[in-house]
């Protein structure tokens, strides 16, 4: 068994594209994960980490599991059983976090919006007016819906309350501004394979000093140990305590990754990221194509767009990507059949990506 | 930051060198998680990865995370609340399975030896004729001694008692027989990064027929989410059911790591590890140095060696790594500063690497 298949253009909502430069990274040699040299390498991506989530906290580092290890160690680490969590649930994901939260032991309460909605202040006051939660759990960009969570004025709410904002960032980080610090998010998770355009495999991870202090203050030991924080972060800070072996390979595509969203720069990619979408938006429209989230809450890095009547979902998947090599997704759950999920994210939001994109629809459709 | 580090020999307990062929498979573009190119690649990672256990288990996938994660795979899935667990404590890793079951809420039972020695089915018989265990856990290659837990009637007797067999092996597969069927083995877990010559990140599980017997009996939920096998069984088994974004890039890296593997024929490259391993001995005995485990179940992957006395540790492998570029590794816990450890794993395992660590070594002390 060989790997000579056909390359794909990953225009679905992740893994996106990975740039030349990050697949040549990963294939340095592998190094020991107690070797000086890989310390340096350590240092120099959590530097970055910190720079694309626009944070100071110590407490920054790469999980070593894809973007769900993050979401899980974001939650395991801050659950003690009979902790009250409150999730706000409008998408897949924001499902997800109540399951997982269930499984250790939390009184996992929700407030609910349809797919594809966002949550207003108003919503949030409310629940925590009623009952405080040790954690308010968000997710900024919803995968499942294209829909993006507004920030402003959640993370003071949530402290006013007493609790920590945790933030979902799988398919925001490196593609639009996160803002950890201004926002008040104190702990937030991503994956490597959306904006930042590196491979799955990593987790992203960050937690503010608030964080720290709650995690110093758990009475029991994490009921996980690959994710407990307290054993990663003696490894991950001055220590260097051997926990596991991490990802070495992995690593190098990180810090490549990194160095490549650095070197465009924040503000312009997000930019580039915004002004793609807009691209691909308006290519849909003229195709009398409706947009399944409204402009205001609508995210840059993936667009859904609703399957126009008569239109098999599963038929148009397959002609792009067996004639087009082009991949694309489907909803999931309600939306099922209802929409496309069209990613534009890292190395794939390019403006020729979505000129082809939207020829290949015209000559399907 | 460029990652224009100087490469290592790794002949310390792991990562071992990766083969070139490996690199480059990494370094093919990334292809989405649902693509039906990946599902061919599943199928054949599963493939090779039953044959290198010597297992017809379907059950048998590579775990997102390192061998840790494994580890904590293995456990978590058969471990309810106030399950009892024997667990074979020779090492620093057999402690560390101790850790993680308790984590579970298992009931833990520890048979003791000291730190290089391993055990009689005798000693397990006895305590288990005491009190029967749900798991019986056993470290087959200690990665902290250098001993080889002998298999031979284990299997038998745990199931005997009503038990399941579970065994490390990170530090044996691919370079010695593991025999999973052949010796009644239930739950197995490795890490790609030793003797099959794969950089760090999966985690490499295969279940017994009467292991996923005991996954169907559970009353609760795993209470792990990421590493539930019920759910990764989902999308590594027919239905390709989501889970979560598994490392692209790494399965690349297995898979040519895995052809390699099969290519050279594992009694061939068991016999390499073996030969390798066996011109270390002699030319360290050569030295005057006292191996610190003996013959009989000695590792052929990694090798314990008395530091001579008046030696400082520190200060050779300092000087094999910064004059040589050459990694080995000291000893943990009790062994720390009493013995090196070095590795002979893998792309690793070749004579002139055994021929310049001997004399790299002559020329230091």
């Amino acid at each position: 068994m060989t790997l000579d298949f056909k390359p794909r253009l990953l225009l679905g909502p992740g893994p996106s594209a990975t740039h030349p430069r990050i697949l040549q990274a990963m294939a340095s040699p592998t190094i020991g994960y107690l070797d000086p040299q890989f310390f340096g390498i350590m240092d120099q991506v959590q530097d970055m980490l910190r720079a694309v989530f626009e944070t100071t906290n110590p407490l920054t580092l790469p999980v070593s599991g894809t973007g769900s290890a993050g979401m899980e160690a974001a939650l395991c680490n801050f659950i003690e059983p009979g902790d009250s969590v409150l999730v706000g649930v409008n998408g897949f994901f924001s499902q997800r976090m109540c399951e997982m939260a269930g499984r250790y032991g939390a009184e996992v309460r929700r407030i609910e919006k349809p797919w594809g909605e966002v949550f207003a202040l108003e919503d949030v006051r409310e629940k925590l007016e009623k009952k405080p939660a040790k954690l308010a759990a968000f997710v900024h960009a919803e995968t499942s819906t294209g829909a993006l969570q507004p920030l402003e004025g959640l993370g003071d709410l949530v402290h006013a309350h007493g609790g920590l904002l945790l933030l979902d960032c799988v398919t925001s980080l490196g593609g639009m501004p996160v803002g950890i610090d201004q926002n008040g998010v104190d702990i937030a998770y991503s994956g490597t394979q959306k904006c930042l355009g590196v491979p799955p495999g990593l987790a992203p991870l960050t937690i503010s000093a608030r964080g720290q202090a709650a995690l110093m203050a758990r009475r029991s030991k994490v009921a996980n140990w690959y994710l407990d924080l307290s054993l990663l972060s003696k490894y991950w800070g001055k220590e260097r305590a051997y926990h596991h072996t991490v990802p070495i390979n992995m690593i190098y595509g990180l810090l490549e990754g990194l160095n490549i969203v650095l070197e465009e720069g924040l503000e312009v990619r997000w930019q580039r990221h915004r002004e793609n979408a807009e691209l691909l938006w308006a290519g849909l429209e003229k195709m009398g194509m409706s947009l399944f989230v409204p402009r205001a809450y609508r995210l840059p890095s993936l667009t859904t767009v609703q399957i126009p009547t008569g239109v098999e979902d599963l038929v148009v998947r397959r002609r792009l990507l067996n004639d087009y090599n082009i991949e694309i997704a489907g909803g999931f759950g309600p939306l099922a059949s209802k929409i496309w999920r069209i990613g534009l994210m890292g190395h794939s939001s390019r403006r020729e990506n979505v000129t082809l994109l939207l020829a290949a629809l015209r000559e399907i459709l």
